[in-house]
């Protein structure tokens, strides 16, 4: 239950998948601090420490899930000042016989971190499924609409006609290498393993009496043992904190990428050409019922701006490291951490919500290509007329003269285009009503091959992405309060 | 109670005043919707519209603190997916009589923006007494050492000495000119009024039957009874956003001033000339325990960056907002707003905690300069030879070796500086020891007028501003949890 | 000529007045040194310092304007490796009587930092004709337009109708909010004075033989002949870089009132409402002569977001400077600085120029009125109905089921909207033709006071500031180039 | 020649190689362009496209390399209004035969996205080099100093020690990421390859009767002979913006390696652990001629800050493309593309001048450890002294005191830590004179296996990274003009 005597961040209490609230909870994160300790028994165990016993990782094991005594780790941090002893000790309560190996030869950092990066790899792998889920209802959206014609926009103005569904593989592509960025920043995590206060592994190496191979081998094990593959291979106190920029940054690029098509979607939905799904039972207004403010675009806007903004702080704090470690990077990363995941799964769940259902109007966007398109033909008419045994220079000064008057029309009266039919009403540009009607009636001559773009974009490049993740499609939840 | 199972927000769990947490709460919200809604019925039964009457406005008033039935407003918002509606629907049942002019002629906007700007407001004054106590802390610090001959530090390197108390009105200044850019700031605000749904007060109009005098008057008489001297003359459907620019900007201010503080002080603490104070039984380490990390100013550093990366956001989001109003603004100022402030006031606290106990190490500090004086002391003592007949030449060329000599032994060797020993050593360099001694026995020549300056500042300056805000000394609590 | 060898810096090239490019160069830059040794020189003459004759002030006086010798300065500045010396340097070669004593007492930054704040000054200043054009141009624009009426925009969906005027004030409103920024900026700019390498002004304390009264006349009259009222009451080596935050802040409120201003025209361009100016002769496009792409607005867009960028690294520099000082100052503020500046200069010409002359299409602003007004006016219908005898009941549904037809026809057929037909045809809903007409014909009824409050605002609060700038009016170039 | 009447982007006149600064010159971009025309008419011959004719290709790669006549360009320019079509009449003016055909079916992104694309991955490709040799040099400065222990430090605080060998690879590490960083996004680089207007290819569909195979093969081809791989699967008239971010944030990636290793330079610096090299004849100051600032680092520090503030604007453009493109990013671009190489580049030069003769202070090292390794040593005293037959508790509660004394020694009475004096002279605590000098003169013990680690990470990391790049090693000029 919220508190309403208190500020509730929106994050948690509005847009966000529940599993991503456990993640960054504090029982995910304490119970990992708890697998960390295991992790390290059990390895210094297995590489002959004798002071580790069988039975000690054996009585840690079965105490993972007892319930974590957060009042007693509260007085104990308020009387040690430090929440990794106090965590040490409300654990060794329910250990009482490796109670006084756990931790041991480990800093703060080696739970801190270890347990962060599990995290930040979870939040990843949490995320793919709605990116899949997404690009899946882009892929039928572009299939579905690939052939039909709507005005190209550049400058915002009319420009050479597209296809709906072709101007969906641009999304798509966005997305997809969004996709690939966050592959690419899952594979920059590493463990940051057993590395010691200043990163010199010193406590390990004198509990192995020096032996740097067992040094080095209880840095793996602990790391596979936590289920990283590898760990950093060197470190200070902490895993490099530009892994955090390179996290953000993936996420980022899903924002730029979730950003155009929010922005671009409510264009189109001012122009009536596409409308986010609805909500049943939404209603624009009581007077104007068909009216569909694009909400969930909006909001999606402000949320990857939100996320983009992260990218400073996360660049300026890693860039800001002190030699072995600074603080500075503690208070801000409880903040940018989860924030940064939290958005992108809110911003995914819209995205995924609104592709899901997106409406599109056909007698709308042909409108609005009537309106434009025989200005766009007038080239086509021209080497017609000259075909049927006009005079170019002729033709091409009367064309001209009626798409000026035609566009005049338009912008300053206010009326339809009326260029075709001036056209159709001069006798000295020899071209037939049936050519003059195509213009309008077959309007994807002018989109070029944008239906055979999109088909190869969607069976040779996202095709092979889809069927990757094939077990992926359909598990993520696109339900928003609205 | 935190709720362990999900992700806390350590801006409320952790770093922040109680005052500032329930100024963004639930509560705080709604109860300011009601009263906006007061002062509309108020201000229409004033004006003479008569289907709000007195009694309707009597009951409402009397309502103004029952309990918020949050129940029943999420119903009621599930049904009509509008949250405005939804508690005036959730008011109306305290008021029965009232329950059909509520709100009436107004839209959304008319309680969330004057709510927020009353927020906003308020939040700026809340943070006034922690800037004036941060500043009488820094003057009374500044006061007391403000004959404490230190090195100064150019490049991070030795430079000519200063006082610890010049060094500390750099801080107030930083700090009095951000106080500054709060009051400027805060004159910017000004009530949003009842402006309707695009900024037209065309439902007002008709209320008033198309008198423009009176929808003027309410215009001011809801921003007056709401607590603002003046309403924005003209305005869409909300608020200039720039307007959180400029709050953002100001509160940027106090960020630069404290992190600057923060990295200072951090930096001084490695050299061991000043130190944070220490909370009750902290330690730094068991072995160490004399070793004070400087937690709370790297806390304070973080925090900081943290509150100039919201600029960024805030900026774009007043950048791009469309025509008369886009909702892309909604869900990132239901984060950033309150972010701005509870960071400012963690910061603050931090700031005001520190000042409150800062610990100087006198003696550090003369080893420090007895490191660099010398070497800066060797123009003087070359004029001090002349005048007791020494050839400049001689003199220049014999200093500048030792100089060179003591110089290396220090870097390379790691030894003190011998320098005025040497100089003291040779014979053809006529000075007394007498005047020797004087260069580490009366460093204060080399600070120049810094104390002098010191006084002057806090004075005539600092002064003023603290007789000014005289009652708000001790107000502000600076009590942290560690 | 530019090279085209190697890079050129578009926003010298292309964008910005010659002004701006020569407040930023090294003559203004070298000249201005050159002022602040000849008003050290006067002050320390003036205070008595023996050393300095007058026959040296005068000297450096009559020097002022002589070439500087920039091949002479490099070759000394490689040998020395310290420009302001270099500089030193090479003015003695102009001053040979008073070389010795140029520069007596100062460390760079007396310089450099007095110098950048003119240039800052002098920019602010420069820009005010700027603003003060646009706002006129905004003005003559928003009285004429201030009766026009046009569907509002919430969502960038229709929304009621506002006037073009009315629009037009908005952006008025955050320029004049925009311009009180800078002024208050202005107003923090001080002198940096003579302070003294580390802030102490100890070796003014020196040349003064320890006579404080004198060393702080010295820093006051060597800011007032600099043309500074104040110098800053403490500094360290620099004056506090806050201020340059404070000032891109202000600018940035700038960029954000012209980058809402740009989108929208933008915005309103694809719908026809409005236009930029077109240059003599531009074209659209050969087969679309009347096609205007808002090339200007565009890049207005890109330029305020380059600004608005700049923000976070200048807040990052402030707060980032270590005790008296750092150096990582040095570099960034090269660029932005200037940069600062010029963007500023750029977009305001970019402003003025299409605040110039803006082109409006009553037409089709009126053409998207009657789309939707026949919704907007189903209240006003059927308020009407029921005062002709109608059945309230009755004729509220038969509204609503006409609402919904008419609404689908528009977004499912494209066709246009026949709302008010289709009631005229329906004979359970008494309301006269005369009526119905009267919405489309007078759609200023839904437009509330929106010319009133048009001309309120242009008289109370747009008139007394240009009044108060009458004389800056007309007295920016407003020419741009491509 | 700087003309010193206008302002001169330091980026270029101080900072930069003159292979970044022709990269972006007029001169690379025309002559790219030229290649564009060429690739798209070889392409239409090879495929068949009959009206361009063999002898046309021919000609068109004669003239490649004709000077540009640029003021013919500008005055083309100034009547078109469009600065492609300018120089295609340009190009044209050197090849008689093919100028009708020169851009055939291309819009003006085929020559200038394409071009920038090229620009991009050339600028990556220059930046290598420097990379490989900044990696080199920490190589070999961390092999040689692998074992020279000096305090770690953590909070900016004395912490445990490690080696200076081993902090460089932490230096090495970030910076490895960052170049893998700089390969990845050199993989996301594509061609634009020949898409037409709005991304359809409708021009060059029509160009080969709506052979869609073609017009494939032609997208394809003119991408190989401009040098790329593969073009972009589909595109709307530019590449997508994301790319950008993606290049800029792996720039950032640099800056942040940069900007911590400049950091830490500086504060080493002030400890008197490292310095600088210095440039031959650079004086600090006269009276202290040892005296080293920190000039390179420190403005290494303000350009990498001034590299990350880029990313906002750039993640911002990309975001806010609309539809098929809008022009808000061109000015932008125009800005950004070239600044952010130019800084990177300008950062490494510094990384690789400061690397290539890092100046290392033994003496001082082993003195900052002095002071702090007692205290840290006092776990393995109290062993000792329980091994020797010392009483555990007695023992521990007389070094605590021992500690105690001799801390506040240090920082309170400004005197050196003679804590292992106080333990030598104390009969209870029965430890030998020779362990207790061991703990000073070996104090690799306590920084464990530091020295292994860095030669581990050399071999197994570093080496196979350098032996990839062999070539490029030395081939980068880290010469800087101070």
């Amino acid at each position: 239950m919220a508190d309403h005597n208190i500020y509730q961040d929106p994050l948690v209490g509005r847009y966000t998948d529940r599993a991503f609230q456990e993640l960054f909870s504090n029982n995910y994160k304490f119970t990992t601090w708890r697998r960390c300790w295991i992790a390290l028994a059990e390895a210094q165990h297995e590489l002959g420490l004798s002071q580790v016993t069988k039975a000690m990782v054996a009585e840690m094991r079965n105490a993972l899930d007892e319930p974590i005594d957060y009042d007693l780790a509260a007085r104990k941090e308020k009387e040690l000042r430090h929440d990794v002893l106090a965590h040490v000790h409300e654990f060794g309560t329910h250990c009482p016989t490796a109670k006084a190996i756990i931790h041991a030869g480990a800093t703060s950092m080696y739970v801190c971190d270890n347990t962060e990066l599990l995290q930040m790899r979870e939040a990843l792998r949490l995320l793919r499924p709605q990116i899949i889920d997404t690009m899946e209802n882009l892929r039928a959206f572009a299939h579905e609409h690939r052939g039909l014609v709507t005005l190209g926009y550049t400058h915002y103005q009319a420009g050479q006609p597209t296809t709906i569904g072709k101007r969906a593989t641009l999304y798509l592509h966005d997305l997809m290498i969004g996709l690939r960025l966050l592959d690419q920043a899952e594979g920059e995590i590493q463990a940051r393993g057993a590395k010691g206060t200043t990163g010199t592994q010193a406590s390990y190496f004198e509990l192995f009496d020096g032996d740097f191979e067992k040094v080095k081998e209880l840095d793996s094990l602990v790391s596979k043992k936590l289920g990283f593959e590898t760990a950093f291979p060197v470190t200070g106190q902490t895993y490099p904190r530009m892994l955090d920029h390179i996290i953000v940054s993936a996420l980022g690029g899903i924002a730029i990428a979730a950003h155009k098509f929010a922005v671009d979607l409510r264009l189109m939905s001012n122009l009536k050409l596409m409308d986010e799904p609805f909500a049943k039972g939404q209603k624009g207004s009581s007077a104007m019922a068909y009216k569909k403010n694009p909400m969930r675009s909006e909001r999606m806007t402000g949320l990857c701006r939100k996320l983009l903004g992260l990218q400073a702080e996360v660049a300026q704090t890693a860039a800001n490291q002190w030699l072995e470690r600074t603080l500075d990077d503690s208070a801000i990363r409880r903040m940018y951490l989860p924030q940064a995941f939290l958005l992108t799964n809110a911003i995914l769940k819209l995205y995924q919500n609104i592709t899901n259902g997106m409406v599109v109007y056909p007698a709308q966007i042909r409108r609005h290509l009537e309106m434009e398109l025989p200005f766009m033909a007038t080239e086509a008419i021209i080497m017609e007329a000259v075909k049927q045994g006009g005079d170019r220079q002729e033709v091409h000064g009367r064309v001209k003269e009626h798409s000026d008057t035609a566009g005049k029309r338009v912008k300053l009266k206010g009326l339809d285009n009326d260029l075709l039919g001036r056209i159709a009403g001069d006798k000295m540009i020899p071209v037939s009503q049936t050519f003059l009607d195509g213009i309008l009636n077959e309007p994807e001559r002018f989109a070029g091959p944008a239906a055979l773009q999109t088909e190869e974009f969607l069976t040779k490049h996202v095709a092979p992405v889809l069927e990757q993740y094939a077990d992926l499609i359909g598990t993520a939840d696109a339900t928003i309060n609205v």
